[in-house]
């Protein structure tokens, strides 16, 4: 049996996923496409939405479905209506998808792009947040939980430093839904951005975000498909809808979106204490054994193990944990740039338990490292 | 049996496509979605890629994979370096997706959409094509087969027109991969887009272009995932690949890539000479009923039957002949607005067989229609 600790990358579906989309499937390849998404309805119209809204506790007028988070993230930002000399605040935690996307839309508009500081010890500096923000800063973004990383960014705190301001405030949840709670509402942001396939145990090619009416009525998008808006002349067309799913494209791939909706009524009816525990007892492996060196910025840690190893390679250390039957993943300095840089890491073993592994596959996992680390 | 008559939204996926896709899931579910996608990287990375190479005939990097064909066009569309005052040559057939896209251009571009005309018969003005094209247009927009009527326009007399100018030449083949030969090179366009779900009886959620190195070199992307490119600086990034892949997300629904490479397979190894000899008995019935209105404009003829009833409401027809098990799909005159409304028709039957169909299926349809039209 594999023991999978790689659900930051993606987690294992369970079974009501698999079989949703499979069933789904083959009632299309039985019964023609459209027919079948006419049988469904309900659920690909409707349920979807009502569950994601559930999720991410938002208004259900607020979801969006795409085909991943970066999708969803730059269908959003990149209509943002920003003026040359506005100000984007960022952590350096920030993924690197973004900070291209930031780097082009600065050269594009003229943004002032800046990284909010951070502590000794990591956690970022609220008090320079609280005394430096004001009306210029048009964007805030951070991730809940960066993908090269474990720490847990206070998305809550800067929600209630940020309230008062004119700015758009972003939350990038793809390594946090399905491991902690997630609330757009608590959060107080205009964007909350997620994948289906990591810790909410969907199919990959699945993305959704809420998006704020705040937020909504200030883009303008370029396009919007014939499910949300029509042709009512020659040179004019109009918009059916203001919720979010303005922001989607007609066509998607409905086994995904089935198997997205079983994932998220998996979550919806879960009642475990989440992975802390075994992010805990894989900490402590790692911690114990010489020569390893903890990647976990910060005071508040999500379940992602992130380490190297002063003499293995770590992707010695991934490949040898395969080939002895364990799943972790590598992450790369590249994608989290700002933060990784300065602790000096190109390629860190990440290791990311999920609620649904057990204490015996921590064991698995500890022999195969020592045996790795030997 | 159903007999499937709606292959111009979704054709039956072959056994070899829903194989392909839930071994793939089951893969994903047990082993983890990144491992399974390391196992296949081959087909994933490559394969596909030369396979949709072959079925478009074009150089497998003018090849990217999308979640839809609207994706495909809108990505490479909205980000053409147009000039105020370029005109845009569209044809009557061009979809109302293309239309919402292109009143939103004009409208920030200051662009000029011109509608190419056509003659009595609804063929294209090939003459006055050739006579008034200079260098001031900068985009010609062609539907292959529009999605509500079963004409065929002369994609490759086009090409040749279109030539020796500078304009870049687009063909929307939604329509037309899977029913009809389809080559880049010999149409000489700069931009092919199809999706996989139509004649070609590949997965929903599947869209792919091939996009020409001359039109590639010409666009400035304001967004580049990280498996395209890489930060290499605070402030620059740098692209990795010229190849039109840089156009691509890095997330995708990869059991649906596996379906589309299936499908791409088995469209390869077909033998059959297509859907022309069904097309023409279900014209032949429709025609030989009292009340009937084929809506086929021009000379050349698609697998669409597209036809109204004196009588009879289009909704009505198609629910009647559903329940008689025969699956037929509504044109949506507001889905081809400049032509539909022409011929005066908001809603039409749309009857698509498709090679794999046979004579009996005809034989169904005709008696379930005699049925409804009763």
């Amino acid at each position: 049996m594999t023991v999978h600790f790689n659900n930051a990358g993606a987690g294992l579906m369970p079974t009501a996923v698999t079989q949703a989309m499979t069933g789904y499937l083959t009632e299309e390849a039985k019964g023609g496409a459209y027919e079948t998404e006419q049988r469904h309805a309900a659920t690909l119209e409707r349920g979807i939405y009502d569950r994601l809204a559930r999720v991410l506790d938002a208004p259900v007028d607020d979801i969006a479905l795409f085909d991943s988070a970066t999708r969803a993230w730059t269908s959003v930002v990149s209509h943002l209506p920003f003026a040359a000399g506005d100000r984007i605040w960022i952590t350096p935690y920030e993924y690197a998808g973004n900070l291209i996307l930031w780097t082009e839309l600065r050269r594009r508009l003229d943004l002032r792009v800046e990284v909010v500081p951070v502590l000794p010890d990591g956690d970022l500096d609220l008090d320079w947040m609280e005394a430096n923000i004001d009306d210029d800063v048009a964007f805030v973004s951070v991730p809940h939980v960066p993908s090269g990383c474990g720490i847990v960014l206070p998305v809550e705190e800067i929600g209630r430093i940020l309230a008062p301001r004119r700015c758009f405030y972003g939350v990038d949840a793809c390594q946090s839904v399905g491991q902690l709670p997630v609330s757009l509402a608590v959060i107080g942001c205009d964007l909350l951005t997620a994948a289906g396939r990591k810790y909410l145990r969907g199919p990959r090619g699945t993305g959704f975000a809420a998006i704020g009416s705040r937020l909504r009525a200030r883009v303008s998008l370029p396009f919007h498909d014939l499910h949300t808006a029509d042709m009512v002349a020659d040179d004019a067309y109009e918009v059916r809808t203001e919720s979010a799913r303005r922001f989607e494209y007609a066509e998607r791939g409905n086994p995904g979106v089935m198997g997205l909706d079983a994932a998220a009524r998996h979550h919806l009816a879960r009642t475990d204490s989440g992975p802390g525990p075994l992010r805990d007892a894989v900490r402590e492996v790692v911690e114990g054994l010489p020569g390893t060196r903890l990647i976990d910025p910060g005071s508040r840690h999500a379940a992602l193990v992130t380490f190297t190893h002063d003499r293995v390679p770590s992707q010695d250390i991934r490949a040898g944990l395969h080939g002895r039957g364990v799943n972790v993943w590598i992450a790369q300095g590249s994608h989290t740039p700002l933060y990784m840089r300065t602790v000096g890491v190109e390629q860190a073993v990440r290791v990311s338990p999920h609620y649904y592994n057990s204490p015996a596959d921590v064991e698995t996992f500890a022999g195969a490292l020592c045996d790795v680390l030997r």
